[in-house]
């Protein structure tokens, strides 16, 4: 989909560069904007361009006025610079510089019946020849539905099946195991798949692992506008918005408590808006609020469980 | 105010246990909820009794149908046990067991003209004999009103003075760089007064220091019931509601990701509802919003800074 494409020649690079990967990301953030925008029929992606003091910079495009979308946005970033001291000491190495690249989104949708959805790919590599790819793509339903969370985990076991068949087990707990409440010993939703630190370790080279990043972030307009087109036209009430507001606050506690890249920015003094850009327009807490047992709402509570196999015995 | 008082006997008492020091900050729990609710008029202050797997408990008191209060509450614990881990470690000690008790509160108003408050004050020992009182008193108005910050600060000056004259010039730039949003270069609102390890080293010894703390929880009652009787009646609209969600949003990044109360509560298993007992009962996020200049909001904003002499010359 991305209109410059390192794999259009089947594999035969040899060497893939920084500059490469982070051309490709900023294509993908175009291309998965325009068919956000398609797909919504009335909201509209703006542009923050902002630099970043210490080197590098990124494009932010926070989504307003929507349709079925009601918040979120579609982050591209390139940043270099001295590597933070936490990396440095975390892989016990001396000082270097470092080039970090990436795609961030997150989208919350007005209908209750809309999951939202999150999905990260990056690259990181330091002047010492140390590199590796990341990412992440996982849903969040306010109400859960099987054969959306099976067809979801369907999708991505293929990509994934595409390039190893250990990746969908190994990244598919990782992601149980990353996006989940500690506190509240809940799962953030149905999860999806996580990986961090892929690297050139033998099987694999760097064009096998960034085909796979590749395969994943242009799997992310297909996944999402199908939620889209499907659900938004699903009827909800009042207490289908109560319980959304609810769950967008463990959506915030997740992020602000939890995630690693949020935490990361805030203290490296990264762009708050555009690292908060995946915050909900709104989100309610209710002390103690238990839902009623045999609910839609109780249900949704008792799926959100790590080590569900979600796709069966497809 | 509590109806167990240590101090009756003009600081004629020798030693202050663990247990003494606990039954008045549940006493203190106990005079403050009654006086919140007789200053609402109409809401109740409901109680919930946990246990501590690791050892002791608290009695937790969410606040619900409110007149002036929508949301909040006042915590009491007393827990024990093993010291947690990362305690030993940033004290440099060998194993231990830990005594920690104190009351927590958090109160969101209805109308944006109310200021949220919080308090807290707690007491925590170790088996080896080290002791230290700790806690904090900060107001955060959705709109800064001068005069009642520096109503604040002037009482809470008062008290400080009456114990030693250093504790409120320290213990207000302590609240300045405590209840500060680094990711945005914004305090939480207009500060107070915070404190930590306040131990028996001369000229202190462990029942000044716990008068100290006892005036602090003595004056929480005096300072809010006045904010709420006098700023209740304050008219608004939809553009100060729409702030005060924005605001309460800061609140929620606040104690997510800088409160270290909270950070360690959830990184510690504590329980969890007690803990999040301080979130509002919404809030807001708009992407990169910016007040247009001149307005009361971003008056607001221009007065969220370390370092302001509320007070003046006072």
């Amino acid at each position: 989909m991305p209109k410059f494409s390192l794999s259009q020649n089947n594999g035969s690079i040899v060497s893939i560069n920084k500059t490469e990967i982070s051309q490709w990301f900023k294509s993908l953030q175009s291309d998965i904007c325009q068919a956000l925008e398609k797909a919504d029929g009335k909201g509209k992606f703006m542009m923050d361009a902002w630099e970043r003091a210490g080197g590098g910079g990124g494009l932010t495009r926070a989504f307003g006025n929507g349709r079925i979308i009601e918040k979120g946005g579609v982050n591209f970033s390139a940043v270099f610079g001295k590597t933070p001291e936490n990396i440095l000491r975390a892989l016990q190495l001396p000082e270097s510089d470092f080039y970090a690249t990436g795609v961030s989104i997150v989208l919350h949708p007005f209908n209750p019946m809309v999951p939202i959805i999150h999905m990260n790919v990056r690259y990181f590599e330091m002047s010492n020849g140390t590199w590796w790819l990341g990412g992440g793509i996982d849903l969040t339903p306010h109400y859960v539905v099987e054969e959306d969370a099976r067809y979801f985990h369907k999708v991505l076991k293929d990509v994934c099946d595409r390039h190893h068949p250990d990746y969908y087990p190994e990244f598919k707990k990782w992601a149980d195991d990353y996006f989940y409440l500690k506190h509240r010993q809940e799962t953030r939703g149905v999860g999806g798949i996580f990986f961090d630190r892929l690297a050139g370790d033998p099987p694999f080279d760097k064009s096998q692992r960034f085909n796979f990043v590749k395969d994943i972030g242009e799997a992310f307009v297909p996944i999402y506008t199908r939620f889209m087109q499907a659900n938004h036209h699903l009827s909800y009430g009042e207490r289908e918005l109560e319980w959304q507001r609810l769950r967008r606050g463990r959506y915030v506690e997740f992020n602000l408590v939890w995630d690693k890249g949020t935490k990361f920015g805030l203290d490296t003094d990264g762009r708050t808006e555009s690292i908060l850009m995946s915050l909900p327009p709104q989100a309610n807490w209710v002390y103690n609020y238990q839902p009623q047992n045999g609910t839609r709402e109780a249900e949704t509570l008792a799926r959100l469980k790590k080590g569900i196999n979600w796709i069966g015995t497809l």
